[in-house]
């Protein structure tokens, strides 16, 4: 808890008076990520759960496209042979030429937040197979995400200044595992590196593509999220609050079934509603 | 209005029935930002002021040090000569090695959040001199904050999907101005972008450094908004939501006053309280 959470005095105003307290601060810290040994990118991140940021950003963003591709992660080491906590070194097993290919497509080899350097919504359509996937989820199933997930959320409620990603797997059993935590969630400063955690989490476990799932994010459904939840096939995509247009148009043609505004009593199906359907 | 909301239909569950309808989304599309017509990055977007998130993009991000820098920003045209409305052009009047040298210390040329290719910290610390800016604001003129920017937004309330980011002159004639509206409010998908449409509006108007005033935003305050808030130099950075640790660190060395949770109730400053004060 102590990695995720630094203590630091406020000066806190209210109804006219100040006074001293501590605060609780959501910790942010730079992530480096090297490929064999070079500079690949650096990415801000609440620190844990580094490994998992690291897999899932590689594939979401379509460097990695198999659990098998990476071989090691390695945190990096100082000259006195102690490990760096904010430099990890990945050993791929992509051959040379298809990884120039990848990189290229994406333009730089930078891109923290998904976006920077890719070439262009046409690029990435390329990229990305639509996707079949049978599952249907009842509205019941839905409604009762946000409870779960705010059970399972324990750094949010004390800083106020973490995303949080989940992945609930629909139950085949018809009792829509109702209790269940769900089967991963994280927390971080940035909303990207909270689902690259979770898809990280699944792609080393051997989970990936996400069939039979439903990934629930804290915060806005944007463009980088979609595509992020397609790359590791998951079919149902929920979010607290609103999408954007081109979130909704993404995953529209990409065929996920995007929600919105998911709250205890209702939520909003933006596109691919028939996934959603009463028993 | 319309540039910035689409209409979109959907299906929306409310107490165990689903009934469709229209729902407002915020528009996000992508923005190419060309650099004397090579590819510099893209970067997704709420439409509008694109002028502005460009001029302020180059700035906070080192790569232009003052409005003379910004020869022209040209949107691009088709073959048959229409505007592309997703591709500028930017004509700099940087001289080819220091421009070099700015796109070397960002490490690659492609950021599109502020946050990629950033070596280090070390390096930003380098690059941003400390603020020495004497502004001191009465807690009663913080406490209106909120409410004058509330008034000022209106996609805000129709979409539920904007970051919104404002900059407040502290008047000097003990008026506080607390029934004036922002210098500038401007809103967008990404709180960078927000960020960078209010700094880059400074920019233009001539009005950088941007001392006396307060830029307030919407959501979290994460180490890259303060770093952009003191490369335009901005004295006072407050938010609605709480800052990240290495937000208030880098606040800090920066010299830059740092306020979160700003309500209508109250607020925490978490460094450089020294600006705030009663009259």
């Amino acid at each position: 808890m102590s990695d995720f959470v630094h203590d630091h005095p406020a000066l806190k105003w209210r109804s006219g008076a100040a006074h001293r307290e501590l605060d609780h601060l959501a910790v942010e810290e730079p992530l480096e990520i090297r490929l064999g040994g070079n500079r690949f990118t650096v990415t801000m991140r609440t620190p844990g759960h580094d490994e998992e940021l690291i897999a899932g950003f590689l594939m979401t963003e379509g460097f990695v496209a198999a659990r098998e591709e990476l071989v090691e992660l390695r945190r990096v080491r100082d000259r006195r042979g102690h490990p760096e906590p904010n430099i990890v070194d990945v050993i791929l097993a992509v051959p040379a030429d298809a990884l120039r290919k990848r990189l290229r497509r994406n333009l730089t080899i930078s891109s923290s937040c998904g976006l920077c350097g890719k070439t262009s919504i046409d690029a990435l359509r390329l990229r990305l197979e639509p996707l079949h996937d049978a599952t249907v989820v009842d509205p019941e199933f839905l409604l009762g995400l946000s409870a779960r997930m705010r059970a399972a959320q324990e750094i949010f409620a004390r800083t106020g200044g973490l995303h949080a990603a989940a992945l609930f797997r629909v139950a085949g059993d018809g009792s829509n595992g109702a209790a269940a935590p769900p089967d991963v969630l994280r927390e971080d400063i940035g909303r990207h590196n909270a689902v690259d955690k979770v898809i990280g989490h699944a792609l080393m476990a051997g989970k990936v593509p996400l069939g039979g799932t439903v990934l629930m994010v804290s915060g806005r459904q944007s463009f980088e999220i979609v595509q992020k939840a397609a790359a590791a096939g998951v079919p149902i995509l929920a979010g607290v609050s609103a999408p954007s247009s081109l979130a909704v148009e993404l995953a529209e043609e990409l065929g996920l079934t995007l929600i919105g505004f998911m709250r205890e009593g209702g939520f909003n199906v933006y596109c691919h509603a028939e996934r959603v359907a009463e028993r």
